[in-house]
């Protein structure tokens, strides 16, 4: 059950950084839904490496096939099997890693648990796995875009540069516009040298995501335990390199009283609204038809290329010196499987809640 | 599904705030436990309202009653029932809240998803239902005791007034020494000060819990999905009036650069370490031996005092003066219940690591 | 896990024979249902013991009480609490069963299993048990009604006492017009007698048990590992004392000749029908519209009044000699069991099918 | 979640008859298991068409490839996702197929269900399914086997022609000293020619196909649901072509005497016995110790090569003369299949077993 994520609308993922393929297996997918492998290419090209400087230049073509599922270019309600191949693998590159343990990254804490791991890129630790969870949500994605949802992370903070507040929801195309994924084209410049800057030193920073969700019902969200921000919670914090998630107002909002915090309702043109949204969307664990926002933090990319102390698999201390293809700052190509998580949770959760609160749909009205 | 947390040691939970009683079962325990009433019973005064003047005065006394799966004071590996009775209703102060939805509470959502909700006392989405995780967690904090892990929550900031960070571990002494659960005695202080002076205004304060646990084994978590902090960030999340989850280092951890943040490991007396921790315990999402800690945000309470804008279930705009008991802070209460939640999400990972990594134990030493 | 039972639609049971109570959570029911407590409790009344001469003589009132989740006569959507309190207990009729395991009964099992066990007749393990389930169903029977499915179960067999087919789906008010619920008066008239016989003998007997099921829509079931007849088997196996479970022709089907066995379609008023129905209302795990048909066997009562060879708990040869009010045959008993159980399986796959198939309607038409 | 099977060792698969590939993702595999592609080879060649003359000439190679989970010949505890090709693809031969339903198989309800199949070869609704179940669970057998459990599945009907019982368990090269799969070389011959008979008729059979396990511990099963027979009555309710399940006595157990029934305990040296097994080796829903024993019965293929009445996706009625490659008789190719379901239920009761009762391993005596 650990690779495997939603109740309804359930992936499951394998494979490992340097194993033959990675794919993932969508169970509980609508039928009759039109799809094809451009659906999903185009979410996984946003995800993949090679793309700019400021990324790995690791060169992965991630082209991704559908096995199953899908018939005539209709999903048939069956499982959809997804298959993306690893092409340009440099085992070499990662010999000093079999035997010492890299700091802050899962070797040790894989090895202990496990007695037995894939050290090679670092096996099914490696934040290539979330190439499948990005092709797999690509299908719950083209879902809710079919109901009018609208899914946009973008980078808010990288190292200690933040961009100010936007008032719109950006576009893909003002997000795509730059390598660093920031709508603000100053404060992306700034952050695009930053980043170089810290990559010349062999370093690495991490950054902010914001993530927007426009459209959505009144309903989403199943308490007590599944409500929708804590299934949000879970999903980011999923991902490798998070340190923190906040929705609406978040740490942030402990600082006001709650005469500030509190959003008013109102009746705008015949619908329940709120004034502000501090709340992000979610009141009681279910959406509210606000604007859904929240906030992950990413640290800073374990892999250096400096030398660090540490031990080798016998205890032994020695030190470790970087070397391979690394991110100086993963938190950009974070975005697009910032939104696939999201586009997740959301579906599952629309899905669960027509299981229950519309399958029969008994009403004080209609009795 | 909604309602049951955990996937080897499971509670499901029910109840509403003015409803007769609520409860929990418990699947999945151990058998063979020695367990008595007292031993939730401790867990639950703690959380229990009406126990200073900084608190709701609603009074109940959250008496719990095992049911079921104990024999003779040990349990059986059978279903656990905890039944707590509600004692102390007054639903004519909730009157006008049947009619008109609260700022900033679920009554709104509630009402549009289910189409009909029990609004005395906030019903299902009262944090009252938290009584009956903080009974079940009981459980799981003896068996965890039991394995010499401490888990030990505490207050580190209330409004804009935080306390100096702690070397030590705080006994649960130190804590409970004062009615905000802040280990440091001068800022307790002036902390109470502040929610009495904003409880006089009929306004409300939120804050910062910490919460760190000692004598974990390397080895807890199930990535990818199930990540220890990723289970833990949905507990936190799950909680009412949470906004924000962060883990070791969390959001200003995002202000360092990777030379900075990474720990390094040694060896220490034969043990892998490492020097420092802004993972906060977790690498790759397991358990890495050293202290888990991580801060969950959670916002004033949305009950106020005071007059505020609002829409009755009707749509019709119109103004609601609060009344009733209510808490000006719930943080000091939320304590117990972030331990609770914590203890369900460890025992839980520890049941499922066994059963992958040890019901059989190959090694590659033994064949 | 193991004492929850369905996935969208799901129940929680809890309770031992002589604890306090036993009772149930009913978890995902959709909300605005009308339900009291007699909606369950006329259910409850058919499991009952003490009801007439052939059944054991315990004597319990089985009352259920609502807890939560029903507010002003109306389902909410939030856990569904059900509470039975059990009454007639006479602990010292089971003092020599503490020491001694019964043959063919769970007390061997359970000790070995978890080491520690309620003896008080049976535990957990008792059928008793099954009251909770009963109760819980009661509610997914009343959703299924209000979409005119008819369950309808009764014995076809006891010992080897056989009925002859029905032509018709018999009343609830033919099944019930008999102590033995068989809908063929003349035989249940043997049927009694056999039974009454078979306990002056201080022996038991076992039976058939035949479920039909009309009404119900093309389409429930999730191949291919949930297909309608797998979990409806598991459901019947889960029961104390069955031995066997056979859809459709069952295993008498397995001596016919495919073109014999097959079911051929054809148009009837321009629904798609089928001739035969040696399918039993299934096709490819999917319900086809058909009535749905299974038989359950029940092994004879193991509590007899004789003496039996059996082993103490530490192992030593023993005798027992059965006391306590026992059934000389449960299968009478077992019919509203039967169709709970069967109640709990299809509400459930409708919902799942709901969920998936209905949640976005995508279809090759409207687009 | 209709495509996983298991709770703690979960298997998903996916794949169409006629797609590109099938396959499994196995997932909660203990680590540090030695695990070669050969060791699952074996067990699919036992399944694979084309082996002799009274099955289906359909001829693949069914050569099922690791691309996870495994790293230097052993298992890392992380997803195993095993990948089978699809070959021998005749689509010609399913041409009148795609429009018309074929008698008592899933074509109807599965076009009626999801609104769109895949036609070609049933799709996912073929038996070929299955190739991936037995894959994955060549992985369970072998955990198993390291532990002493043997299962060993065969026919003991097919048509109306038995076998007499066998007093000892037969070993597999017993079992697969002829292509029909029973181990009494007598009986195998005449069903063989019963078979070949049926053939040349274009018609087919059914028949029963017997499952023994030895080697079991006391204590798999999880009451009151996941009794260890409930599980495995679904286990094989969700292979195509199966009517019935029965478990030790069965069916034939209702038409005895409690007095006749039960079986008493003694004292084998010093280990806890039944003389008899009417259970079949579970005891309130737990393994007793005494050998697992249960039937499954298979109905005639429904594929023919006959002219039968049918109607097309329109509804109208017309005729279907059965084309293409098919089993006369499906259930010596069940063998394996019978067994794979078997293991997977075995070996994650037994993981689930370790989790609740030996995670801890508290006990009246330790303290």
């Amino acid at each position: 059950m650990p690779n495997t994520f939603g109740k309804v609308f359930r992936i499951t993922t394998w494979g490992e950084s340097h194993g033959p393929a990675l794919g993932a297996v969508v169970d509980g997918c609508p039928p009759n839904l039109p799809l094809e492998e451009s659906d999903l290419q185009k979410e996984l090209d946003r995800r993949r490496p090679g793309q700019s400087k400021i990324v790995t230049q690791r060169n992965e073509k991630d082209q991704v096939k559908i096995l199953s599922g899908v018939y005539q270019g209709r999903t048939t309600g069956t499982p959809i099997s997804l298959y993306i191949s690893n092409g340009d693998h440099q085992p070499k590159a990662y010999d000093e890693m079999r035997q010492k343990f890299r700091p802050s990254h899962a070797d040790f804490t894989y090895q202990t648990k496990y007695g037995h791991r894939n050290p090679e890129g670092g096996g099914r630790s490696s934040a290539r796995e979330t190439a499948a969870r990005v092709a797999a949500a690509a299908i719950a994605r083209k879902i809710l875009a079919s109901r009018g949802i609208e899914i946009r992370a973008y980078i808010t903070r990288i190292h200690d540069i933040s961009m100010p507040p936007l008032a719109h929801l950006p576009t893909l195309e003002e997000v795509e516009a730059n390598p660093v994924r920031c709508p603000h084209p100053e404060t992306a410049q700034k952050m695009e040298e930053r980043i170089l800057e810290v990559r010349k030193e062999g370093d690495s920073v991490g950054g902010l995501v914001l993530c927007r969700v426009q459209g959505l019902p009144v309903g989403l969200g199943d308490p007590v335990f599944d409500r929708l921000e804590a299934d949000l919670a879970k999903a980011m914090l999923s991902l490798p390199a998070t340190k923190g998630f906040a929705v609406g107002s978040g740490f942030d909002g402990t600082l006001l009283r709650g005469s500030e915090h509190n959003d008013p309702f109102h009746n705008q043109d015949g619908k329940i609204r709120t004034r502000t949204n501090h709340a992000g969307g979610v009141l009681g664990g279910i959406s509210s038809g606000e604007e859904l926002y929240f906030q992950v933090g990413f640290k800073p990319t374990a892999t250096i290329i400096r030398s660090q102390a540490t031990v080798d698999q016998d205890g032994h201390e020695t030190e470790l010196m970087g070397k391979g293809r690394h991110d100086p700052c993963v938190v950009p190509r974070a975005v697009p499987i910032v939104e696939a998580m999201t586009a997740l949770v959301l579906l599952d959760h629309w899905m669960r809640h027509q299981a229950q609160c519309e399958s029969f749909a008994f009403s004080q009205e209609n009795e």
